[in-house]
């Protein structure tokens, strides 16, 4: 079983933003203890800043990998391009924030994102991504 | 460890109502499976369609419980005082949806409980609820 | 062919409340007309305060009744809970209000249990509850 | 007892457009199905898709009949000039729909003309028709 | 000069029409003193229920009058069309309306014909249209 | 007869402000022209910039003239305050505007004070004036 | 004089809730202290998480007691259902809050029930009470 | 193949009304030049500013002609009585608009035909009408 | 104590503006009144149709009375720099109202001004004002 | 004559994406049908997830081609930077999109590049580029 | 080159009013500092807490000085007086606001007044005086 | 002292793009001047069309340079991503708009990334950019 990990904007900041909200772990840290935690899981990751090139690897993906998972970050709320390309991939996507944006400001309540996603998962910090890993997996266990 | 599942209104319906959409379990048997799932956790549950009534049983957890994992159904985006009730507790709380409520009518997409909870997780069929009852424990490991 | 009225908040009132709005007549003189107007139906009726309790009432009338005509006052307007109870049962329910709702202040002018319902009658007083059995009648006769 | 039943836009299309929805009788077959039903109403028919003949058509009836049944159709959701010619005239109308239009587009949940009719029906399918009469008929007996 | 009154719909109901809001004047005894009062001005009437017919007879008034009264009725707030037309003549338009529309239902605060016409006059009974006429003759001394 | 023309805030730039679109005369030259016209009426004038003054000027009028003429200028649009000192008053008050406010800016199109005057009149330069005098004269006449 | 003191949901979590904003003392020990404050009123409390089980407790004063102070909590600003119970009764209401809603979140500003109350008191902690009960019997006084 | 062309309100003004933007051609010239670019097309041509005429063409089209060119006007963002009209035939209608609506006032950018329509085309001045002929053209023999 | 009772426009037309909602009493009368009911209070008052005065007096009383009782009348609703001048000064403020202006008109609804007060009494007449003072006296004891 | 075609976000998975509705071609064979389709036009291509880039592509174009077809797919709904990039170069652009986006989700309504295109084009599937480059090529013979 | 600077409503509370924020200067001491830090202008202050006072120095400095530093304070988001005052001189008006307005309460995030000054200056504290005058300073360079 | 100025979108067009509006400098000679205008400080330039690069760079800075300048061209609007990344370092930001954003389209009223900023400045052509440095410089040496 192949997942991609991929993370949006300003994820690449963590563990140098504001650790005592997002930690003090980097995001290789972060991705690393994830791969650890599903030694069984073959998983890739990819970060980006650019709108386009996650639309590029959403994209590339497809036929790849049997699952993603897609913390999109500030372009959740904005993106109709991500949606689009959610949309149009056929691997399954599940969408995670480590915040919750429910508590965050009023923009960051509704995502463009969710609606084309199998799933969403919010406000765990880092365990966001290991219950979105485990949400893929139950998932394509049960539907293939 | 002891979590409390609490299950709000129509729930009770689980197996009975659309099987295609969620499944041919019943409630109990969703909840017993999940039990069987966490055999280290002190799993209790609850149903009812009041509005009153899970916030009494939510007032009740407090201090008996160490964690919640709450689907409150259709009161999720209209009840001021379950999320009044969520914030006047200490133990936490985590929000599940069995569907994926972004990609449902508009007035599902917002959910006010969401903002008092420690996360929300949405649109994983019966998955939801392992996933939630996981994100629990973890949370519960690493803040204790 | 059993049909069910259910009564939501306020409408025990009925003959007490603005008498010169809503008639002398108490709730329960209604429905006995109401019962008496149609003897070759088998009639029950319910009334409740409380959202829940029509929540459970709308369920248990599952299979137990042909249809149900539903006039739940205040709850129209604010519950999504009712209108998952209505969606999620297969007996056909039709909505039914005395007075004319879209004449009243604005909050009353919509209803989250409409479009789940067969149709909707508002408007003709006591005559409303008539026109709701007979549309439910009609409506059963076609379609069976 | 005289009563005129007002077909606005599109309704004479009956019977042609989508049958699997409004069925395969005409208006012409419809109105005179509905005639037959009510053997003691002195019964007329418009239609017309004109906004502003079915306000002449209004006008016209004040002091000539003694209810109307008005299908309004798409302009219904837009216009206020029809609203005005059913609030400057006496005779008492009822608003019918065939469709639920609260379970269709957001633009037609609401309707302009509600507030000055004495009620409103919908999502009956030909039965709006017969239940307005009703409703007409037994206005005039109570208010008469 | 030459003044063009046009009426909106339901305007040839006055006299009939509420007598104590809008008088038991007619709409052709209105007139009639209106003429009366400006014996220098040729004055000539329209009235329509069409929204059609009001567009047709301002285009056809261009060129053979010097100014126009229009009173729109309830299309003043609905009538993207008669702004159109109003917009593509010469003759300058003043608004007028018996009624003070600020003071009524919200959904007639909104003019969409004011915007193109040289102004507007409301609230003054049947002396909104002298000061109309009025305001066309002062307009029409300045400007030519 | 004792009519007081009260003009709000930036009306003392008149003459002065963009004379191509208000005109080359000063308010005072504006004022005394209106006072020429009707050398029947006992005319006053009053201009100020300060909200309350403009209040207190009102509450004064009341019972020392028989109608008001009243341009509020840029208060027109946010002032509950003067709404509330012309609902106040006994004395009938006309609102007036030189230019065509529906042709401006969004957040002209609303008048918080139309709808507790007798009437408005807008967009026709300083005959607006003139209109608004005659509009006072007549409904005094006809009321009293 | 009787008075009833009726409180909605999670306010029988007083002096358990955030003591440094509630206060430390109980619901009970705030009802006595009430109680003690008026000792010529005859005073009674309810509380209850229920709304429905609100609208009953309403409904019943109603004859029975001269007065009523309402603190709805959470369902003052969702129950249009609570709002017709106030309507519906001829005893008086008067609404207290012990928080300064119009400083909390956006949803708490409005109150679908102070319209139908006779005044609102809010942000005065376990003083609003006092005031409320206070307010209650100068009501009477003056009106009686 | 049959093509009718139907244009709404204030289309009959064209090479009258501001022939700076919209070109001095007259209507009629602009339909004989559209019809002698497509002479293997039979080409009819329909204009009224009556809406409900508007739906009377429309319907009568209907198995008439292959297709249908419509410019709505003024109605385009007002009606829904012609999205009915476009929505209940069968023939396919290619929307079209001389002017760039989406650059003008904010009421012209929503139209309420567009969505049951093949298609819109806007901004191209009298070539839209080409553009759309030639795109029912297209439509039909593709899917024919 | 030291309390000043600050009063904003058209509140000096009381006794004189609609008495039969307002009392018949004047404010001095009032005022009086409420200096009667509170001996040991020393007690002041100002009045002003002049949204800046207001501020003035706000400023000037900050350091020289114990606590506020202000009733911003109008300028409750548009008035920024109003709530500026509570939030700037140090001396508690309640606000007052007479009417209750949850049941008035939409723009009545939301207060400016409440947030930065320590709470808001509207509805009770010139109790609204007695309930003031002894809110701000609680406030004062139990703080100090 | 030279042409750009501009492709944004997700075009690239043409002919994969759901063929059913976009067709089984690939954006190259639509491309290369295109230029087959224009012979006499030098018709160069480009596609971008990138919103940058795309605007990278317009502003270098400026100069060097005669007139642009864009579809920005989902930047469509969202970019301003897109919008300023057409408004900033001289080179005409002409707005096309395959589906009928007034027919789908709300989001997709509004176009915030149409306004400053020299007009729109939506709804022709694969026709839709033939139309755009129709329009282009129409435009620039009549301007130039 | 003469310079005014005008402060409106508050700003007189500098220094007094939470120093930790507007820092421990009073309006005179940083009044004085500006003019220290440009000893080539002639700069006068202004301070009113009345906002038609504010519009008549706006209104008398016309002609008399070069240049306006305008912060409006609580004024900036209500007042369209204000904007018409300054858009009704000929001398440029800079806006300046000590504090970052768009990181404050939702209501302060619009200026009225910023679209008819030259431009807007926000957030620097007392520097923002200073790039106002600075802002002036140069403006008045190029376009004189 | 080290500053970044960054340049988003289509600001490398300045110079070419409507000359009299924006002025006839390209942005290298407004960078040059500008860095001639601070000779003592170190100062670096960036422009690009891509958010995500902008995101990139802005990163990138924070701990080699002591503040940025920021004109985030159309981003400013519908960025939250690079808002985050504004929130995300620690380097301080000023944002700066050539022209008066307040005074254009209604979409570019309000900025996603001046909330985070130090503060704003916009309406002075290149000036922004000065008065932008000048005010990072004075930010730093008071902080610092």
């Amino acid at each position: 079983m192949k997942i991609l990990v991929v993370n949006g904007p300003n994820l690449n900041l963590l563990g140098k933003r504001e650790p005592k909200v997002y930690g003090a772990q980097t995001l290789d840290e972060l991705m690393a203890e994830l791969k650890a935690e599903f030694p069984e899981v073959e998983m890739t990751f990819y970060q980006s800043n650019v709108e386009g090139e996650l639309i590029n690897v959403l994209q590339s993906a497809d036929g790849n990998v049997d699952g993603i998972v897609l913390n999109a970050g500030g372009y959740t709320h904005t993106s109709v391009a991500i949606r689009d390309a959610v949309a149009g991939i056929e691997v399954p996507v599940v969408e995670v924030h480590m915040s919750n944006i429910a508590a965050r400001e009023e923009f960051r309540h509704n995502s463009l994102i969710a609606a084309v996603c199998v799933g969403s998962i919010a406000g765990f910090g880092k365990n966001s991504y290991k219950l979105g890993v485990e949400a893929v997996r139950t998932y394509l266990k049960e539907v293939c």
